[in-house]
């Protein structure tokens, strides 16, 4: 079962928004869990720190390695990997959250301050993760979306395993438009094609318009699915995120 | 005032996250504001569902536009950007959340289920924005991501805003590494030169470090910086997140 950890001066806020929908009645039906650790219970000193002046000078502070390895020793490691979310991480996508889905779970550290003494990473193994190319005034809503991703892809917690195989970015692809009742909004209509019953029309339109919004959105995805060449279009569906 | 408005299907999830530290004390403080609008009261049904079957079939149910459209339209919008999350939405970097931080605010729609009727977007302006290439069940978190990237910019919050100049992404490089006592962890030491006293020499040896770690890291980010050529070495300072 999927298990993760979070290691982290706020452990209040957990599960926090990982409680809604699918993915709270999966945690309360035991589907995946969710532990916290409080960094600040791994002090050594009566007024509760973990940080201290950078070496070298500079603004704010840095958490101590001394104190965060004592917090991760605390956790039962069970094959999971420890990931730190910091904008200096690899940048995090889908397919290495489907791999993370996969196993046992993982442990999130949370960074605050100014950052964390580098010398923690090697000797804990700890591998530097991002969510995205801007700065978060600490890693737990990082850990959250990491955690999120993570847990719906877990067949029982979505419940329709079906929808899984049509995610965004396995096809290499954004999203095609999508369309519901009223059949007309405002003056705007329904694409015909989508109404027409022809599902082989359907699919070719669909397939097209993936393309040009990827194309016209995302050039770096674009060109990595010219590259590896066209897909299936019914591996581009999406999801809403 | 910074002023960030959620439209969503779990209005009970925030401030969850937002609450805490700098930015939970901003917000008691009314350094910036939050609100929230719950999509499932403009709901025209007695079930109180906001979605319907996609056109031209497909998984799952698509959110109706007529719908989102009367949610939005019951926020003031005082010249605020409506930005939906979504994997298919434009990247979000530090420059754009930068930009937001220094506007009145945002209005942050949520999506959930399969995705949102496309007919909304240009009948209210929504732009379509991704905080990384990973799916989420919803866009909750990552508004929250979103709010708290702009909110701790804004210099009142986050207190000292010198360190705000010396952010991760305005150089075009990571974070150098940080240390901090003790001065040796399990036989590591700290790298002699930032107990050397000398600032020439510190400086030059962060730069280094954080252009080691950029091109090692983000081949994508390393082409940017050398094509922008080197940028003052003091900008490269960086926050945890």
């Amino acid at each position: 079962m999927f298990h993760a950890t979070v290691i982290t001066l706020f452990p209040e806020l957990f599960p926090g928004p990982l409680r809604a929908s699918v993915l709270g009645r999966g945690l309360s039906e035991g589907l995946w869990s969710l532990d916290t650790v409080n960094i600040r219970d791994f002090s050594d000193n009566k007024y509760g720190s973990v940080d201290d002046t950078p070496a070298g000078g500079g603004a704010g502070m840095v958490m101590r390695a001394d104190i965060l390895a004592a917090a991760i020793d605390a956790v039962p490691r069970n094959d999971r990997p420890i990931l730190c979310l910091s904008p200096r991480g690899r940048s995090l996508d889908q397919a290495r959250i489907k791999a993370l889905s996969e196993g046992p779970g993982l442990i999130a550290l949370c960074g605050r301050f100014e950052g964390i003494d580098e010398r923690l990473f090697a000797a804990r193994n700890v591998e530097e993760v991002s969510i995205g190319d801007f700065v978060l005034a600490g890693g737990e809503i990082a850990a959250m979306a990491m955690i999120e991703a993570c847990v719906r892809l877990i067949p029982a917690v979505l419940g329709s395993a079906s929808s899984l195989g049509e995610e965004s970015f396995e096809g290499g692809l954004l999203e095609y438009p999508q369309y519901t009742r009223p059949r007309e909004f405002e003056g705007r209509a329904i694409p015909d094609v989508l109404l027409s019953g022809d599902h082989q029309k359907i699919t070719e339109w669909r397939q097209r318009q993936a393309e040009a919004i990827t194309r016209a959105r995302r050039p770096d995805l674009w060109a990595g699915y010219q590259k590896s060449g066209p897909i299936r279009s019914d591996k581009n569906k999406d999801e809403t995120s």
